[in-house]
């Protein structure tokens, strides 16, 4: 079964929005073992789309299309579709509800244009659109499917997870296929390629490793397939056992887990709450933490001390000590993490200082020098990290890290692994 | 004349790898008026590169390949080319003392495979690599041209800016082309196009207008042609200051601007001063605020107040504000400004408190409510703004709005216009 994913608009063209739909919908397709043969990118001109529909379908057994069809003039995918397909557009009483909904929601007024989206083919399928205005579209005929799906990634993941891929399931008959992920972070591709050596000579017929790097975390995909599903899920938990088994040190969760939620869930199961206080990262920790939904049950809040003034007066930090070792400094991190924790009542405290660049860097302390500190009550704990000369990552690289590190002191590893 | 570009690689179309590639080639060539016809992405598989020329020479005086250059089996970019264009491969001394150097560099061993690159096309000319090991080619034959280049970004960037334009230049005719942008937040993009009616419709020949939204902000894009360099500029200049008046309004800065630089000089330019208090944007709006370089020296600091206990002790607010109009409030955010103000001794103040969700929503205060609050020692303003019901999008619009907001402010401004 192979697929073509194209990709509609002018703005992907000329580079002004990076394609990542295109990566997405390949990344989905290939779990349930569609292979993706092309994807393709073209201009919101109705000859393109034709075109790009007749040559797509000599060569594939579905085509997955987004962008195009928002309500304005050059958005030409359905008048596309609708003609390819010799279709009449229909009015559809749901999508305008849908639509009003949308526009009541956001507390806008409902524009005339907009209730040209309500016009659907009459011989395709509506996809209702959750998160958006415009409704997406599967055509299926003669055991080939073009779906068509609006261009903002929320909208169209939304529809894909929802409509497109149960579409996908009961109309295709699709092998068996399985991936499992184990999530590391705060080690490199080599060193966990070196602990995965007899692992991967050994793996089964049908099965494969990836190593997936991303800022600070690898994640690695094991995949197989096999015509009998029940010796595909067997041989799957075996592998997977013994992958997980040889990188344990390094692994925050596996699948769908996100470090800011594993850490949430073990607070949670700790029965802790926490506090943090930032400086060079400047919020980007708190807003990691709080980028998961219930958060408030376990995060106090934070102190971003960004100037020493509010390190002192909202911290405690000593002037004595930002004179002696300086802001970027064990010390300085060690009573940020004692002034949390008094300030905020939490029970565990982060705390990050460091020279985020390009300027601020010294001989002593170049750019990418970060303190990173855990504490409770009880005790602390500090390292010092030499990160990179770019700002940017250096912040993201302060999170990844202080979050691992904090997992690791509520399952009281901290001493031996980091 | 115009253009595909064409991105060889499994690992992309597996979604591995998004595909920054592609949009970088298309803004290079887009800005010396060369049109993108198509951007493909196919397999690693000779016939799948020599089908992809074939189809793509019909169409296009140009063609631009990343991709598929390595030593290995699975690089198939350089025996397809060579055999579509009757190459035959020679050894070229300086390619291969250039891969040497690059291992010398590196710290590594030169292995046997690579030696296999310094082979190229008799026909073709050479792109030497200044960051990598792989050589580039340009054939070009019949006034077309086709590139073929690494797949590794800077390997690639490298090779267009300093070898691929220049041929470019030499061998086509290119038109006169300018870009400018005019970025606006706060407004949809109806309002817009509703205030730029007169303005479109007497745009001259040769120039376009293009609204580019995302999440809270909405880029214009003018973009223009002309046989005649000094007349664009001239044009470009004039049609330029009539659209930014029409919506100057909304506009928070122009082309390579960002709403949170454009903050940082205006506090800057002022000499105020900045603290937040941040509760259902968890820390996002400091995370944009020092995301600016230099930002310390503006940026005082934050309280990231996630619990009712923090917005007490931290900031002041009354437990009985709390009780009698909730922590989603005017009157809690009115208390959050003084209170940030208090305790940072800052100029300014910015406050959020809202529901993000997807939980925590009440009839009266749904998720997506968000009060947002600016205020100095003077004088404080504050808006309730009802979003979507995605928490992600909540917690990045309030960062827009906010910093809009604060803008407004400093520029006078916040009575009227927000």
């Amino acid at each position: 079964m192979n697929a073509i994913i194209l990709s509609i608009g002018d703005e992907l063209l000329i580079g002004q929005t990076i394609n990542t739909n295109s990566a997405w919908i390949g990344q989905l397709l290939t779990t349930i073992g569609i292979k993706i043969i092309e994807a393709n990118t073209i201009a919101d001109s109705q000859s393109a789309i034709t075109a790009a529909l007749d040559e797509g379908l000599k060569k594939a057994d579905m085509m997955l299309i987004t962008g195009g069809l928002g309500p304005t003039s050059d958005d030409l995918t359905l008048p596309s579709l609708a003609q390819y397909f010799k279709s009449e557009l229909v009015w559809d009483e749901k999508v305008w509800q849908n639509i009003q909904h949308i526009f009541h929601m956001r507390g806008r007024e409902i524009n005339e244009s907009s209730k040209q989206l309500a016009y659907v083919p009459h011989n395709a399928t509506v996809i209702y659109n959750t998160q958006g205005t415009a409704p997406g579209t599967i055509f299926y005929q003669n055991g080939k499917m073009v779906v068509s799906m609006p261009g903002v990634p929320y909208e169209m993941k939304a529809m894909m997870e929802l409509d497109v891929l149960p579409f996908i399931k009961r109309h295709f008959k699709l092998p068996f296929i399985l991936n499992r992920h184990i999530l590391t972070a705060g080690v490199g591709e080599t060193q966990l390629a070196s602990k995965l050596t007899d692992f991967e000579r050994e793996l089964p017929e049908g099965f494969k490793l990836a190593y997936l790097p991303n800022i600070g975390k690898v994640k690695l995909r094991i995949s197989g397939t096999n015509a009998d599903e029940t010796a595909l899920k067997a041989e799957m938990d075996l592998q997977f056992a013994k992958a997980a088994e040889a990188v344990e040190r390094y692994t925050y969760g596996f699948d769908n887990d996100t470090l800011e939620q594993v850490v949430g869930k073990l607070l949670i199961e700790r029965s802790k709450n926490l506090c943090i206080a930032e400086s060079c990262s400047g919020g980007y920790i708190s807003h990691l933490i709080t980028s998961v939904a219930g958060s408030s049950n376990y995060f106090k809040g934070a102190f971003i001390t960004y100037s020493n003034e509010m390190k002192m007066s909202q911290l405690g930090v000593q002037y004595s000590t930002l004179e002696a070792f300086g802001a970027v400094s064990a010390e300085t991190v060690k009573e940020m993490l004692s002034g949390s924790l008094k300030a905020s009542q939490a029970d565990v405290a982060i705390a990050v200082s460091g020279v985020a660049g390009p300027g601020g860097g010294s001989e002593d302390k170049p750019v990418g020098t970060v303190y990173i500190g855990i504490a409770d009550r009880h005790q602390h704990y500090i390292r010092k990290f030499s990160f990179t000369t770019h700002r940017e990552r250096n912040i993201q690289l302060s999170g990844v890290v202080a979050l691992m590190l904090l997992r690791n002191f509520l399952l009281g590893r901290l001493q031996t692994e980091v």
